[in-house]
């Protein structure tokens, strides 16, 4: 039996992961939950899974859930301070860190601090600090399990093969919406048009970052402090059918990918009961049926963000999560149709522009110049309001 | 160092394992090679590699490679006999297993007798023996290695993932230079045509086992003794581009693949430096520029050969032997313009409909099926000439 802890359960990964969890009851019991506002729902899981500890970032959601559930044996805490609690509660096997942008980064890392094993759904706590998270798994001895399906591919394309022997890794990425528009056509982009994506069923925030590709940016990130590879090492390709969900190449020449449907049970799944894989048992993977496989080279000339994450790796220290809090700030406001799709990616560089180098240090450092950014980026906005 | 044996030096697996050691002298060494005939290609690889010990199949040709070599310092013996003493050399690392059709038998069980470790690139010898041929690797303590890249590419998605998790094998196939055409097109296929194939440039057996999709079948019989998985978990695939080599699906959906150029290097300096990888450094796989990978349904009514293999798996005993023995001599006598490509199919599912069950419980029993079976089909010939 594996006690879970679920940071950001009423999100689209936590519900995916307590799906799982109501599956196989005799593998996995719910230590822990955390939520942002939604009471409403977290009080729906909590009576289903009768977790131990949950909190709610909002003090306020946190007072309503506790006087529905007086009589409920489970501790109701609030704030980040709770978070933290809930994140590093004894007892658990397994953190599912889901909360999503750059506020999973203390949760997150006060799990890795506590020696617990963690599974990052959120890329932003490691495109924000990753070395720091790494450095601090590392000294306890726990390793940090990719729950994004192209991290979740690579991982397992490094299993049982020699980590020297990589060559490349290649993030497959399915273009989203805009992929074959112009620059023209994409300047009155509406966030309903960039909210259908071709392929997954996800958060606003992400969906978002796939059609500007930052989301491919973040995880180009992320996978050089997960995996411990150069940059330039990892590269991005356009695949369409997100079949294909990562690649590896290995120095002779061999290249091992993973492949499936578009189902982000598999990958929480694997993260869940690594090593051994759970009979979940979806449709065959008819490739005849499929039939085409189709690639297409990433363009950076179109899709600026995901050229601008490399250029926040190469400056190294806050920039990276500089250009983070920028791109959260820039996607709310075109959700918020202030500011037009192709602003997201000018917002951002502006933001990077403004960023002076800091020694990146502390998890303090890093929210502190995730702290500006966000201010910074808030400002500048304004500069590109419609 | 590691000391290697080829049986089958001169033919084309054995010309790319020489080209890698050729590459690498720091890694490998050559022991020892064996040859059918071709004294004259045998002699050159001699006078370049120095092995310690060599033999041909042709006690002429042997003799005329003695007259040559007199003053040479390498042992030259001939015949099966001699054959089974190179495989069984003593200090040899690896054996490479590359005789073209059944005999490569003797000398390849006579290498896993002796404690060898043997890097398979014929499948004729699994499928007579396959089951025999584990079971003695198995008392050894002793890995057989795929070479073939389907087998390589199984192997390399199983590595690091757990047996029992295996829902199904995905072996892919080119479909051959037929692949679109109908069942009345094929009448008239001529053995130049079935050369042609799109893909690998590979020996002529092979390459009309392509054809005629007994390869692939071949393949699934291998695969079953290579991996221990039962035949209604392994399947074939059409993919045009030969890029994906096999794939390997597990119960919770993921599938993992390899991927790569088709060149026969990259899984043979697998074999040959396992679990270590050779820097081959081959050009890297450009999805982007490849921009379609392509899968059809296998289709057995067209390709009659590939399911005559899953009946030879379930008929069990002799059946994969008398399979494998008709096939050879049915693609000898489409070679020779004896029978039409249509034909070879037919003249094999004649000869298993002719065979009796036999035990089969010893690698001379395999021999005795084979050598019925060869003689059967040779009579059946007769029925089919044009």
């Amino acid at each position: 039996m594996k006690h879970i802890v679920i940071l950001g359960s009423t999100g689209s990964i936590g519900a995916s992961t307590l799906d799982i969890v109501s599956r196989f009851p005799d593998h996995f019991a719910i230590l822990g939950l955390t939520a942002g506002t939604n009471d409403e729902k977290l009080e729906q899981q909590i009576r289903t899974f009768h977790p131990r500890v949950v909190a709610l970032s909002s003090e306020t959601a946190a007072q309503r859930l506790r006087a529905r559930l007086t009589n409920h044996p489970v501790e109701i805490l609030s704030g980040e301070k709770g978070l933290c609690t809930v994140a590093s509660a004894p007892d658990s096997d397994l953190v599912i860190s889901a909360i999503v942008g750059g506020s999973g980064l203390m949760p997150t890392m006060a799990a890795i601090r506590a020696g617990r094993a963690v599974a990052l759904a959120n890329k932003e706590p490691m495109v924000m600090a990753g070395q720091m998270m790494q450095e601090e798994a590392h000294k306890q001895g726990k390793r940090i399990f990719p729950i994004d399906s192209e991290h979740s591919a690579v991982f397992q394309s490094l299993e049982g093969h020699r980590k020297q022997d990589v060559r490349r890794i290649m993030l497959t990425a399915s273009g989203g919406p805009f992929w074959n528009w112009s620059v023209d056509q994409m300047k009155h982009v509406t966030p309903d048009q960039a909210l259908q994506h071709p392929n997954w069923k996800m958060g606003a925030k992400i969906t978002i970052d796939s059609a500007t590709m930052m989301n491919k940016g973040l995880e180009v990130i992320e996978a050089r402090w997960l995996f411990d590879v150069p940059p330039n090492q990892i590269e991005m390709v356009i695949h369409r059918e997100s079949i294909i969900h990562s690649l590896v190449e290995y120095c002779d020449g061999s290249v091992i990918a993973q492949l499936g449907f578009p189902d982000m049970r598999t990958p929480i799944a694997y993260a869940l009961n690594y090593p051994e894989r759970i009979s979940l048992e979806p449709p065959l993977l008819d490739l005849g049926k499929i039939g085409n496989l189709t690639f297409y080279p990433s363009d950076f000339e179109k899709f600026p963000c995901s050229k601008l994450a490399y250029e926040a790796l190469e400056g190294g220290g806050g920039l990276p999560a500089t250009l983070n809090a920028a791109n959260e700030i820039a996607v709310q406001a075109f959700l918020n149709n202030e500011i037009a799709f192709l602003d997201i990616s000018r917002l951002i560089r502006d933001t990077m522009n403004a960023y002076t180098p800091h020694a990146l240090t502390t998890i303090e450092d890093a929210l502190e110049i995730d702290r500006w950014a966000r201010e910074k980026a808030s400002v500048l906005v304004k500069a590109f309001t419609k």
